[in-house]
C-alpha cells in the first residue's frame, strides 16, 4: 500500500484505504472489554490488526495526513485509563505481531515483536536456559510493547532494574509513519543518540514500538522465600538497609505490605495467611538460594534479626507450592477490589518519609471516608507504594469521591516530594496531577517533543498531558 | 543578568555583556592543553567559568539569541576530538560547579554538580560507606558531566550498566536557556516522559548538564582478582561463559587482553608481568571476595578451569598492591601511546564475531602497514573491544595514513553489525563513519532533536552529525 497519498483516504476510512490490514469493525470491537480495570465495551470507528512494521506505518501515515486519532492497544493492563477509545477513534492492536524472533543464551539476547505476552517470552526464555528479568503481576496479558511503551516495574526491579534497562534494540514507527529501526544487539553502543529511549516510557505519544531487543540474566536457580512479620516501620527500614547490605546482589525482592493489606486479604475465604494476622508490617523477601555451607543466607539473615528484634515473626517456604502461595498474598488482590469503587496509586518517594507520608494520607482519608478502608504494599526498596483506596459506604454518596481521595493521596505527596507514578505511568487518569511530579518546563519540554514527533497529534491524544 | 535581550549583547561580546561571570581570556586559554589526547594550545574567544545554574543560562541564552557558537568543557579526557575550539568560539566550562552537594547512604544516592572530579566523588562515596559503580581510567581528570554527556562506560559495566543507569535525576539547561530541573531521588519514576534521557549520552548537543541525581550502591567490601593466560579464544569464551554462570552477581569485571597488548605494556622497562608473556590472551578478573567456606569462589572456578585445560596459566592477587599492580597492566597503555601516531579505537560487536572480527582487522592493517602495531584489550562480556593501531615507520609515509586505519577497523565491522563506538562517542573523529551504525532514518531524527532543541546551532556545533 505504499504510496498511497492522503487524498486517496479520508480520515476514517483506513479500512477501506488498507484493505490488506486484518480489520475488526465497530460491532467486533464491542465484545472487547475496554481494560482489564474498566469492564465497560469498547468503542471505536475501526481496529486494526497489522502483522508487519509496514502495515503499522501505512496506518500513522495515512491517520497522519487525515488528522485520524490512533489508540495504540496491547494487552490492556492499564492501571491509568490509557486504553479507552471513543466512536471516532481507530485502535492500533499489536496482538497478531506477537512472534518470538530469536532467543540466543550466548549473547543473552531475545528479539520479539511487541505484541507478544509477557509470560509466553518468560517461559520461552526459561526454556532456553535463561532468565527474563521482568515480573509483573499483569505478566499472563499485558504484552512487551506494552512493558516498553510505560517502563514497566515489577517484582525485581531492585536486582535488575526498569523494562527500560533491559531494552537494548528497538524498531518503532514514528506518528508520520516513518520506521525508525535501531535493532542493537550489544550491551553497550554510544554511537549516536540513543532513540530508543524516545519510546521508553513515553506511553505511546512519539511512536509505536514494533520489535525490541532484549537483555537476557543468567537463570539464577533456586530461590530462598521467606513471610515476616514486624513491630513497626523502623525495624522495617532497618531490616531492608540489613537485607541488601548482607545479602546484596543475591536480593531478588524484598515487598512490604501494611498490616490491614495483609489482612483483607488473608480473611477467611481468602488466601491462607502463612503468619497468623493482625501484625502491623509484613515483609516478603526472595533470595537467590543459599549455596551450601557458605556466607551469609536468608536463614542467617532471619535468625539474626528475629534474635536483634527487629522481626517479631517468620516462616521460610519449604516448597516451590508455600513459595507460590506465599508470592499469591502479595500478588492476587482481587478481594481488595471485591467492593467497587476501589483506586489504585502508585507512588514512589524517599525511604525515610514513607512510615509519615502513609499516616498523613490515612488521617486525610478518614476525614473524608469514615468507614473507607486504605491498603498499602510496595516495593520499598524501590521507594514505591501501591496504595488502595476504599471510599466506603459512607464515602459513596459524595459527588466528589475520586477527587477527594486524588487529593488524600498526592496532597500529601507533593510535600514529600514524591512522584504521583512510580511505575504506572500517567494515561488520562493522573494527568490533572502531572503538576505536582513535574514543573511548567519539564511538561512544556514534553509538549515540544510531542509536537515535533507527532505535528498532527494522531497517536494517543490526550494522554499524560495535553498539547 | 536576567532580562538582558539579545540587542544589547552581540555576538562574541558575551565577556562584556555577563561581567558577573568569571572568565579566561584568549592568552589564559592558550595556556590550556586542549585535551588528554591532543597536546596542542586551546583557542577560543572566551572561557566562562560558571559558578550557578543561572550564569549558564544566562550565556547560552544570550549565545542562542546573537548566533555564539559555544562548547561545553569538562574534564577534556575525550577521545574523540569533542572539545577542540576555532578563535570565534565561546567555551562553557564546569570546573567551577564542581559541589558535592549531598550524599545520603540511607536512601543510597549523591547529589553532585556536573563538574565534580569522578574521583573525589568515588572517594567521597567510600567515606560515607558506599559505592560509586563507576570508575574509568581517566577518574582522576574526567567530570560526572562528562561522564552523563557521553554516556561513560569503564570497568563496572557488566555488574552495575553503564552512566545512564545511575542517574537518577538532572539538572540541564537547555541551548535556549531555559533550565529543566527533573532532580528525581527515586529509583522509580513514570511521572510523563523521562527527560534526562535527552542530555544521556547526546555528547551536549542538547543541554548543558548542570547538577545530576546519583543511585550509590553498598561497598562490596574485598575483592577477590587474578590474572589468567588462555591459549586461544575458544577458551576466553568458554571461561566468561562459565564465569557469569557461576559467580554470576558477585562478578565486577571480566577484562581481556590479546597477547600483542599485554607482551607491550609489560615489555621491558613497563609493568612487571605477572604471568610470563607471549600468551595469546590473558584475562583479569575481579569478583567481591569469597566467604569463608561457601560456594563458587575465584578460586575454585580457576582450579576448575586449570583442571579442564581452559586456562592455561594463572595468578591470584596476594595483597591490595598486587591487586592494583594487575590493573596496572590494563589501565595504564602509556608505553602504547609512546610513539605517535597511534589510532584509538572503541567498538562493540556480539561475542561470537570477536575474534574473526580482530583477525579481519589484523589482516587489512597488515597490507596496509606492514611494520605497524595493532593492540586489542576490551570489556569482552559488555561486547566492547578497544583496539590501537599504530602505522609504523613505513605506514607514516602514507598521506591518507588515519583513513586507512580506519577503514580496518569499521570496513569489517559493518560486516558484523558492529558499532562504531561503545563508550567513548563519536565526536567530530567519528562523525564520517556514523552511517556504519546508524540509518538515515536515525540520523535524521537526531537532526530533527538538535534542531528543535537547538534552533540556532550553538551548543558543541559539529559534533556527532552536521545539522
Amino acid at each position: 500500500m505504499t504510496g498511497l497519498s492522503a487524498s486517496e483516504a479520508d480520515a476514517g476510512k483506513l479500512p477501506q484505504a488498507l484493505p490488506d490490514i486484518d480489520w475488526l469493525d465497530t460491532d467486533e470491537i464491542r465484545l472487547r472489554q475496554t481494560s482489564y480495570w474498566d469492564a465497560s465495551s469498547l468503542t471505536a470507528r475501526a481496529l486494526a490488526r497489522p502483522t508487519t512494521t509496514e502495515e503499522v506505518s501505512n496506518v500513522l501515515r495515512i491517520a497522519s495526513s487525515t488528522g485520524q486519532p490512533v489508540f495504540t492497544h496491547g494487552g490492556r493492563t492499564t492501571c491509568v485509563d490509557a486504553v479507552r477509545t471513543d466512536a471516532g477513534d481507530i485502535i492500533l492492536s499489536l496482538e497478531r505481531m506477537n512472534r518470538i524472533l530469536e532467543i540466543d543464551p550466548v549473547e543473552g539476547i531475545a528479539v520479539v515483536e511487541a505484541g507478544v505476552v509477557l509470560q509466553a517470552l518468560q517461559e520461552a526464555v526459561a526454556q532456553a536456559g535463561m532468565f527474563l528479568p521482568l515480573d509483573l503481576g499483569a505478566r499472563g496479558t499485558c504484552t512487551i510493547g506494552g512493558n516498553v511503551a510505560t517502563n514497566a516495574g515489577g517484582v525485581n526491579v531492585l536486582r535488575y532494574g526498569m523494562m527500560r534497562n533491559l531494552v537494548l534494540g528497538m524498531e518503532a514507527v514514528l506518528p508520520t509513519g516513518e520506521v525508525i529501526s535501531s535493532m542493537n544487539r550489544m550491551l553497550k553502543n554510544n554511537s549516536g543518540f540513543d532513540l530508543k529511549q524516545l519510546f521508553i516510557g513515553t506511553e505511546g505519544l512519539l511512536g509505536v514500538v514494533t520489535k525490541v531487543v532484549l537483555r537476557l540474566e543468567p537463570d539464577v536457580g533456586a530461590r530462598d522465600v521467606a513471610m515476616l512479620a514486624l513491630d513497626d516501620f523502623d525495624a522495617v527500614l532497618k531490616l531492608q538497609a540489613d537485607t541488601k547490605r548482607t545479602l546484596a546482589a543475591r536480593l531478588l525482592s524484598f515487598e512490604v505490605m501494611w498490616g490491614a493489606y495483609y489482612d483483607a486479604v488473608t480473611a477467611d475465604g481468602g488466601h491462607r495467611p502463612p503468619l497468623p494476622r493482625e501484625a502491623p508490617f509484613y515483609v516478603l523477601v526472595e533470595t537467590v538460594a543459599a549455596e551450601a555451607g557458605g556466607g551469609e543466607t536468608l536463614l542467617s539473615l532471619l535468625e539474626r534479626n528475629l534474635e536483634g528484634g527487629i522481626i517479631a515473626d517468620g516462616v521460610v517456604a519449604g516448597s516451590e507450592r508455600e513459595r507460590s502461595d506465599f508470592w499469591r498474598v502479595r500478588d492476587d488482590f482481587e478481594r481488595i477490589l471485591a467492593e467497587p469503587p476501589v483506586y489504585l496509586y502508585d507512588v514512589s518517594l524517599p525511604l525515610r518519609s514513607m512510615e509519615a507520608y502513609v499516616g498523613e494520607v490515612e488521617k486525610a482519608f478518614r476525614d473524608a471516608f469514615p468507614d473507607g478502608a486504605l491498603h498499602v504494599f510496595g516495593h520499598i526498596c524501590d521507594g514505591n507504594l501501591h496504595l488502595f483506596l476504599a471510599p466506603g459506604t459512607a464515602g459513596s454518596d459524595r459527588p466528589d469521591m475520586r477527587r477527594t481521595a486524588d487529593e488524600a493521596v498526592y496532597t500529601a505527596l507533593s510535600r514529600f516530594e514524591g512522584a504521583i507514578s512510580a511505575e504506572h505511568g500517567i494515561g488520562r487518569e493522573k494527568k490533572e496531577w502531572l503538576p505536582i511530579s513535574r514543573s511548567p518546563e519539564e511538561i512544556a519540554l514534553m509538549r515540544t517533543l510531542k509536537r515535533t514527533l507527532d505535528p498532527a497529534n494522531i497517536l494517543n491524544r490526550g494522554l499524560v498531558f495535553d498539547v
